[in-house]
């Protein structure tokens, strides 16, 4: 077999360079391919034939590229759209020119979009240039796997934060309430799995349309009750009609603010205006959530790692394309958590949003369900397992970023 | 002798408990007084005689109490002002009722005033109540010491995240400029931190007047050089005029946005009004930097706990009082880096702001020197040493938190 090329678009997560790690490592213990070519800002990169050979990277670096926050060969928000001919037709000539067989692509939705489109194509026009996906991202939001790496390490940031800034919350006696932000767009997962740490008193996921009066009455309840209240949000929370929280609280008579920012100042604003609190503390976790690799959840690492193995490892077989390899939940003979791998079609992948399950959120803004929390448990568990370097910080390796 | 009397008060920090732990232990060693008694949330707590018994606290958990975040025993924000005789005297009371010879106040500048005024009430009415400082601040600006408790875990999370999330940030290829807000009120130690992990691009310190035109030629001249610019700035940054620069952007001409939230939320709308980049990230590292147990710095662990016994076997001493412990900054035989301990008057640590040294600032927003750098490195360095529950989170305890 000829080379292959390896990619990785969409927002960046705390293990995306561990499957890249995953698909480099397989290659030298089986080297399938003469050489494991990187494109450099996905597929924006791929298209400019920007490739950089990964194929001998040594051991010891690959280890530090599995705790290496972001991703190493750069992203892209390019989508590569079905009936842009002129993009398939360059990205099979520089994979031609590079004698690159097939093409691996790590993401999210897009990506495995792209892969399903890249393949489709090529099946049409008689190429025999294969794509396999990768999945990641925060927001978990895939549909066919139980879950997808890069949101067990974040879940696991999150909890940490949360726990953290509840018990400073706690510390002091003056009435004002605390919000938390995190990432997830369409689905609250990332948001949800604060939960965990037993310090929510009120969640706000996109799942739940926004009641402003509603909700405004649970933070007045929780205020009566104990004097506090510490509320996690994700960023997508909206109201019935679409409109995101974060855009400002439309509902608000008179005294109009206009807010730049994300939903949990605007929840602080809200809770502030009504008289509901005199004072908010506001944390978003923004970006911190998903790079955070001194918090990397140990199964988040190694199945990462594996999902680019098994990758590489379907890849061997000639008519493997258009497949995503993913993580099924089963069970060890002690009933303890255990992955399973598979692999399926990347149309399954790429078309849906795999919301947080409306079965397992409480009503009234209340957390979530016992089963959730059985859900994210084994996500999170175990210690990190990082090599430091003698500054104190987690060591890492972007030797492949051309920013 | 009789009891003393344990209390906090201030912003938590990630290591405020290591220092009520190094009383506890002290006691435990060396049993100088009969009962170590908890004041619930500081000053408040104590006057309203709200002691809790922290004497027979078992060895196991004075090790979880280390690497828990936040104040164990709560905190408040009330000051004790000379002339408020009725606090004085209620305060004597409490500690004459529960036969307490010393008190311990574990705090910043305003707490180390308390310790200072009490002991000269005291001395003034001839009584013998003792006064005894332990400080702690992650804006690290008391004068005396070399550094504050709290300070390292606070720079060492600050890295950790600058770090990650410039990886993060490289990773894509549109302009955009990323901003990272730290704490730092009135000075910027905190933000000046974050060049350690040398991934910052400028730097906007309370120490220097922010300068909008100059500040955004700088930025344009980064977007320019290399299509990127991280900022770090602390919430504290003012124009000449005093006015804080998360005030909003007063220089703003026309089209006026009222900006709710923080000093990078300001400057990156700043920024991208004025046409210098299309678009910005936010990071704020809000309460996350103080409260992050996850993060400690294994120095300030080490020094937080050590100054809390450093303050009780000093405290044997009958005369010891209005005095505060703290750290100067040593060397080792080999030249690195060695903490050494040492007590000086309440009076010094409690009227004075410590700013970040102006020769070790760059001009143009470019930074620290190497001085600078020098002196943060030691204080970050080392791995983690935190103990793990199963759940995946660092072990905390509270026991003695009411709220």
């Amino acid at each position: 077999m000829g080379n292959c090329i390896v990619a990785q678009s969409g927002g960046p997560t705390a293990v995306i360079n561990a499957s890249l790690a995953g698909v480099i490592r397989a290659n030298q213990l089986n080297p399938t391919f003469g050489r494991v070519l990187g494109g450099i800002h996905g597929i924006e990169g791929v298209l400019a034939g920007k490739l950089y050979d990964l194929t001998d990277v040594p051991g010891s670096e690959i280890e530090i590229l599995k705790q290496t926050p972001s991703s190493a060969l750069g992203t892209c928000r390019y989508k590569l759209r079905r009936g842009q001919e002129e993009d398939f037709v360059k990205l099979v000539r520089v994979m031609d020119e590079n004698d690159a067989d097939v093409m691996f692509y790590i993401g999210g939705n897009d990506s495995m979009d792209t892969v399903d489109a890249l393949s489709e194509w090529a099946c049409a026009h008689g190429s025999d240039k294969r794509f396999v996906g990768i999945p990641k991202t925060v927001d978990n939001d895939l549909v066919p796997p139980d879950h997808c790496p890069g949101f067990p390490s974040a879940a696991k940031l999150a909890n940490m934060v949360t726990h953290a800034t509840r018990l400073d919350y706690d510390a002091y006696t003056r009435p004002e309430v605390f919000v938390l932000e995190t990432m997830g767009r369409d689905a609250g997962w990332l948001a949800a799995s604060c939960c965990l740490s037993g310090d929510v008193d009120l969640l706000v996921l996109p799942e739940v349309d926004f009641d402003r009066d509603w909700f405004l009455q649970q933070v007045q309840r929780k205020m009566d009750e104990k004097g506090s209240c510490y509320i996690v949000v994700s960023e997508g929370a909206h109201y019935e009609d679409g409109t995101y929280v974060s855009a400002g609280d439309s509902a608000n008579d008179g005294f109009a603010h206009a807010v730049l920012g994300g939903a949990a100042l605007t929840l602080k604003q809200m809770i502030v205006d009504a008289g509901v609190a005199p004072r908010g503390i506001v944390q978003d976790l923004s970006r911190a959530a998903r790079s955070s690799n001194f918090a990397q959840a140990r199964i988040d690492v190694a199945e990462a790692y594996e999902l680019g193995v098994s990758a590489h490892m379907h890849a061997a077989d000639p008519d493997f394309t258009a497949q995503v390899v993913g993580v099924k939940r089963g069970s060890a003979a002690d009933g303890s958590y255990n992955a399973e791998y598979f692999a399926g079609p990347a149309s399954e992948f790429a078309n849906f949003v795999k919301n947080f399950p409306a079965e397992w959120i409480r009503k009234d803004y209340q957390g979530v369900t016992d089963e959730a929390l059985a859900y994210f448990a084994p996500l999170v568990a175990g210690e990190p397992d990082i090599i430091y370097g003698t500054d104190g910080l987690p060591k890492t390796i972007v030797p492949y970023n051309l920013r």
